[in-house]
């Protein structure tokens, strides 16, 4: 069986992305990141994901965005509802972690050097998340190719890295009508970038309104609970 | 003032590259990674360099490289002596660690993105270091072009990430007396890859012999101790 490092965050998308990477027979080294989230509701659902999905092995991995600040997401500074928060003027939102895929990529890199793998899988979607500029094509493209330059595998021509991105072009609705034909359980999906306390998804946030917006487009019951 | 990211591991290279980068007027926010060496005297280095260099900020991160294993640097594989350690039968050294450098570049451009910087400095050199594939310009080249398709300012066409490597074609003799040019205390740098529980350098993996060899081309005296 071919080896693929995935990215899994515990949301809709890479969790979608997971499950289209074994419908393709691969043996799946899940990647997660603690990142100075506010809130662990992430990792803990990526873990039950991994655990349900028997991958091969489940890497969860310390890093401290905080270190540099520079977003909602990282930072205290507070979540935009109902998708009005824009850095000055752009069109990137506040919640954009700076060079976030980046780095990701770059630890998905090293993991499938390590154990031999060719194959990266990541859940980027272009189309509702167009304001990142790290979840473009041209970006995953330019990535794959620095890849195959800066390892082992490029230098000695063995094999090349490729990177995955089975959801770029699909919309969340979708994303979500190929993830019930895999068999996804979307209750195990965490999305909310801020939930309460209690984990409950707030329903008000880019990532709450984009996830309801697909269930509903999908005529799909999103199985989990919103605070609103 | 522009501001500029410097990579700093506490060695020679990195050390000579923050000083060119002082040389040519920016204001220097450093960045050093604590990422399962073997010895700590890398970071203790890079501190004491960083403080009587001035810099603006000194950031030391924590990564654990470890996770994924594979290099005598980050595991526990003997470091090869006199240069015969090689991965497999090619020229790429068992102490290459997997897309360490695609790894730092990536904190690196986080960083850079936060406080605004368009500026990046990184102390690679193909020339001693050629069997290290993430040391190549057509690898530095491209980790540039993929910077600025992954970032805010790439998007908004308001300014380029720039990858400096001001190294990158001299040879460690020709470094050691830019470095010297430019008023560097080699004394502080710490590059022995095996170093003794006391910080005293080996004298005998391919950090020393290549470090030896270019202060005795250079016709200086290296001002740190040896224990062979």
């Amino acid at each position: 069986m071919k080896k693929a490092v995935i990215l899994l965050s515990g949301g809709l998308d890479s969790t979608t992305c997971l499950a289209v990477a074994k419908s393709k027979s691969f043996s799946i080294y899940a990647l997660s990141f603690r990142y100075g989230q506010r809130h662990e509701f992430e990792i803990s659902a990526a873990k039950k994901i991994a655990r349900s999905s028997q991958v091969n092995d489940h890497v969860v991995l310390d890093i401290d965005l905080r270190a540099f600040g520079g977003s909602a997401l990282t930072d205290n500074i507070d979540v935009p509802k109902s998708r009005d928060g824009k850095i000055g003027g752009s069109e990137i939102p506040i919640t954009y972690v700076p060079a976030r895929n980046t780095i990701f990529l770059s630890f998905a890199l090293a993991y499938a050097e390590t154990i031999e793998s060719q194959n990266i899988f990541i859940g980027v979607n272009a189309l509702d998340y167009s304001g990142y500029p790290d979840c473009r094509p041209e970006y995953i493209k330019s990535f794959e190719k620095m890849s195959n330059l800066g390892t082992k595998a490029g230098v000695e021509g063995k094999s090349k890295i490729k990177i995955h991105t089975p959801l770029i072009d699909l919309s969340k609705k979708e994303i979500i009508q190929e993830g019930i034909k895999l068999g996804v359980d979307y209750s195990k999906t965490h999305s909310c970038y801020d939930p309460a306390k209690n984990g409950i998804a707030c329903g008000l946030c880019d990532a709450c309104i984009l996830r309801r917006e697909g269930f509903e487009k999908a005529n799909i019951k999103d199985p989990i609970e919103y605070a609103n």
